[in-house]
């Protein structure tokens, strides 16, 4: 089958990828959209010593499993886990010691004909979502974690920084709340994306300091990371969103005179994220940038990197 | 009078310092009895640039107030607001824009025969809290802001790192919510003194990896930052009680993959430490390492910074 393909680093389209025999509790799928995220671009600079099968973000159907899923439409969660060690035991299955990751971390990914999954994974989506909007419910339920980690009241003053592909659906779901959201970047043309949304935004050079109560940093880059510290009134919380390259020299001192709370988020609810897709309380059309097909996944990539490029979606 | 006097990181003992004037709605407190904290030994090594006299833990006898507390035992709370800007109008007292901080930023402290603070700022001790113990209240407060920001449940896995003077308390009063706690450090005279009260101590190097919920990080070194953070299971929660004279280098990318909460925690309630010590649900006694009379400062000062001392007290 084809499929898109890391190595040392390097990305080559490949049509020799056997396709993949499942598991017992696994499904096959046929994978019909993805999406490329950060991470994926952030694998391609050796973030992680990843080979094989990239991409996380997928909507497919069920090509070999049970005979009732046979023919649905699904989307994945990303994580498999072992459901024996302490972390699945308690109930943190994101967080399973020995945990495969869908394209990530030991398990080949989504941008191929076929890929497997256990059956645990699936959510099976209804006729009414579109496969493009499906295709958002993993980032969008990694913008959800952030509520299920900290309670957003109508009363908190929100910052958003950075307006990409995944702080655009922060800001979109944390819009939702009702709280006092501001999201700020460099690119203005994403930033109207939001503000035809009524969500306030601004350039990061008028980011005022010692404002907000929660600041979200979506950046990933380490001048992101200092700006959103400085821009938490005492005793507020930094929500770290984003990977880093490499480590960030931190004045710890300042943090605890300030009694600064820092939270890393990563992977979050797909159920909701799929209730909010079909009931369009988060909207996604405005994010797709562009479509490639698998075969051109290498100029999918390529225009990925580019500053201020939305999803770039894969029709499989 | 006589005072303990910090300029250029040198520390004095003078006896020239005039008897401070209380302004509008201050006392002038004749100080009784006072406590070296870490945050001193750090202020003489440049932590902060301080000059004049230092010391915020302390209990005095009001000289100069209202007729009611004159004769009075007090306590006070090192942090003077001014009671208008943004934190002060959000009940965040304690960050004060403004602030003034006894004998840590811009207010003459405790280390004198005589010293000055707002009304406000006081607590009034009973006859039944003996002046020794009642120099604890500052740094028990500053313990039990911990269970402020955080709510610690029985069930819950809690590490302290470190059995210093500020871990003692951190581990006396985390005891009281019945948690599974384990202290660590490499001073076994410390650990003694914690393991004659029923809690778990243990050596540094026995520290698990990824076992516990939350750990409380009082060494103040880079090193005990590492291993705090190491400690902690995936969406563990790390409390940052220490001041760290450099900037620390942090592995961002794994605390976001592991969902790691990092707090800052400073000044805590006197309410409640207060109450504790009156009612002796944590004691403190054994905590006192020596005292010195206030012409001997510098000695006191010398022990202090020694590897392992615990309180030293000053007879002013």
């Amino acid at each position: 089958m084809h499929a898109i393909w890391l190595e040392n680093g390097d990305l080559y389209i490949r049509d020799d990828v056997p396709v993949p025999v499942p598991l017992e509790n696994e499904v096959l799928i046929r994978v019909l959209r993805a999406g490329i995220c950060n991470t994926d671009l952030s694998l391609t600079r050796g973030y992680y010593a990843f080979s094989g099968v990239l991409g996380h973000e997928f909507v497919g159907l069920v090509h070999e499993g049970p005979d009732e899923l046979i023919g649905q439409h699904v989307v994945g969660e990303i994580n498999v886990a072992c459901g024996k060690c302490t972390n699945c035991l308690n109930n943190r299955r994101t967080h399973c010691i020995n945990r495969t990751v869908l394209g990530i971390k030991n398990r080949d990914g989504a941008f191929a004909e076929f890929m497997t999954i256990p059956l645990e994974n699936l959510h099976v989506i209804p006729p009414t979502l579109s496969l493009d909007h499906a295709t958002f419910t993993e980032p969008l339920a990694a913008a959800l974690q952030i509520q299920s980690q900290l309670l957003i009241n109508k009363t908190d003053c929100v910052m958003v920084l950075g307006a990409g592909k995944l702080g655009q659906l922060i800001a979109r779901s944390l819009a939702l709340t009702g709280c006092e959201l501001h999201v700020f970047d460099r690119n203005q043309t994403n930033l109207d994306l939001l503000s035809n949304k009524g969500i306030k935004t601004g350039s990061v050079d008028e980011i005022p300091k010692g404002m907000f109560d929660i600041s979200v940093e979506c950046t990933g880059s380490p001048n992101g990371f200092s700006i959103a510290c400085r821009s938490l009134r005492p005793q507020g919380t930094l929500v770290m969103k984003s990977t880093y390259a490499s480590n960030l020299t931190l004045d710890v001192s300042e943090l605890v005179v300030d009694e600064i709370t820092l939270i890393g988020s990563r992977c979050g609810p797909f159920d909701l994220a799929l209730e909010l897709l079909i009931n369009k309380q988060v909207e996604v059309e405005d994010l797709i940038h562009a479509r490639y097909p698998l075969g051109g996944g290498l100029d999918a990539f390529a225009l990925s990197k580019q500053r201020g490029v939305l999803k770039v979606l894969l029709d499989i």
